[in-house]
């Protein structure tokens, strides 16, 4: 096993005590004991309960990463995103996982301000996200010419983070947050005004404000 | 002071160790201290944590329906339905406290499940301001028509949590957070189409599909 496969190892085994006894339950012995490692061993890794939840923290981002480097995003570019934003919603136990984590690191932040830069890395690559989905829709000429893209790459953000939320919190059911996620994505592609377009007395025209 | 002023006194001194320690700072003996009483005479009000954890939530929903009763929701519905959302929004230093012990509430439940219940309270409490959100457009014949009241409600709360969070982090402005309320208010009255709404052919009849 290479450096970074032991890393991720000892990243993992942090994962596990944070899913059981929360972000406070971390601690460079915690974590050697629940991976069977000594100590000293860690300390090569890690040296200090700091670095282990930084670690921590960019193992959810490299996570979903790879599942974005690994899926296949064709069909329409409607599809496309639609299939991306499903990498960080909650849907299945891997993503629940990494929702649990994101949420511990998110709410300790707010009570110890050393855990804050943890938890903007992986805002960070959510905010990314959709920004490359509103980015591709604008590109495709398929946004809503009305909306703001920056304000959409705003609300997207925060619709999927609250989805995110109240899925982890066992109050949404998958079929809910994914219906949700398609009234969204029908809002911003224009699909559900009182007009569609096409429908409308402009056609591809702007029609007067 | 009467019992129930008591109680509210009591139940804000366990807000203040929840901001400052998290929810596993509190204990009869924490929130003693900082009201500053004893033990025995906090025990009249909440005989153990898991009380006092369930004052503390119910302060939160007390505090956002005070607002309410004492708020003018008047003009036209959608100004009052706006003033509504941002009773909740964390866009003063009032708020932004109800909020980071929600957050509080929230992650910590994912931990123990017997701090659940007291989250469901602050989730019942704003899903149903989103529900009277979503009525009152869909009464006054203001929701975009293809849109599914149900599906709506679902989708303002995801957002309302997502903004919220994305405030307490720090992550957006106050100007942003507006921004993105405003767009999705725009969104679900049919505003934000390609056509809007008495500008298309079809005037006041709903255009074929």
């Amino acid at each position: 096993m290479d450096h970074e496969e032991r890393r991720r190892e000892l990243a993992a085994a942090a994962w596990r005590v944070i899913l059981r006894e929360g972000i406070e339950g971390v601690s460079v012995r915690s974590v050697a004991a629940e991976a069977g490692w000594s100590v000293g061993a860690l300390r090569h890794y890690f040296g200090t309960k700091e670095e282990l939840l930084a670690g921590a923290a960019r193992l959810v981002v490299e996570r979903v990463k790879e599942r974005f480097e690994r899926g296949r995003y064709e069909g329409t570019p409607r599809e496309a995103v639609r299939r991306m934003l499903c990498e960080v919603l909650p849907l299945d136990e891997e993503r629940r996982e990494e929702g649990r984590v994101w949420l511990a690191f998110t709410a300790h932040s707010l009570v110890d301000p050393r855990v804050a830069l943890e938890h903007e890395v992986v805002f960070d690559g959510v905010r990314e996200l959709c920004r490359r989905v509103i980015g591709r829709l604008a590109d495709e000429g398929l946004l809503s010419p009305r909306l703001d893209p920056e304000e959409e790459v705003v609300r997207l953000h925060a619709l999927v983070d609250g989805l995110t939320l109240h899925r982890l919190l066992g109050r949404l059911g998958e079929e809910e947050t994914l219906a949700a996620l398609d009234a969204h994505l029908r809002g911003i592609l224009g699909e559900d005004g009182r007009s569609r377009p096409g429908v409308s007395s402009g056609g591809g025209i702007q029609p007067p404000r």
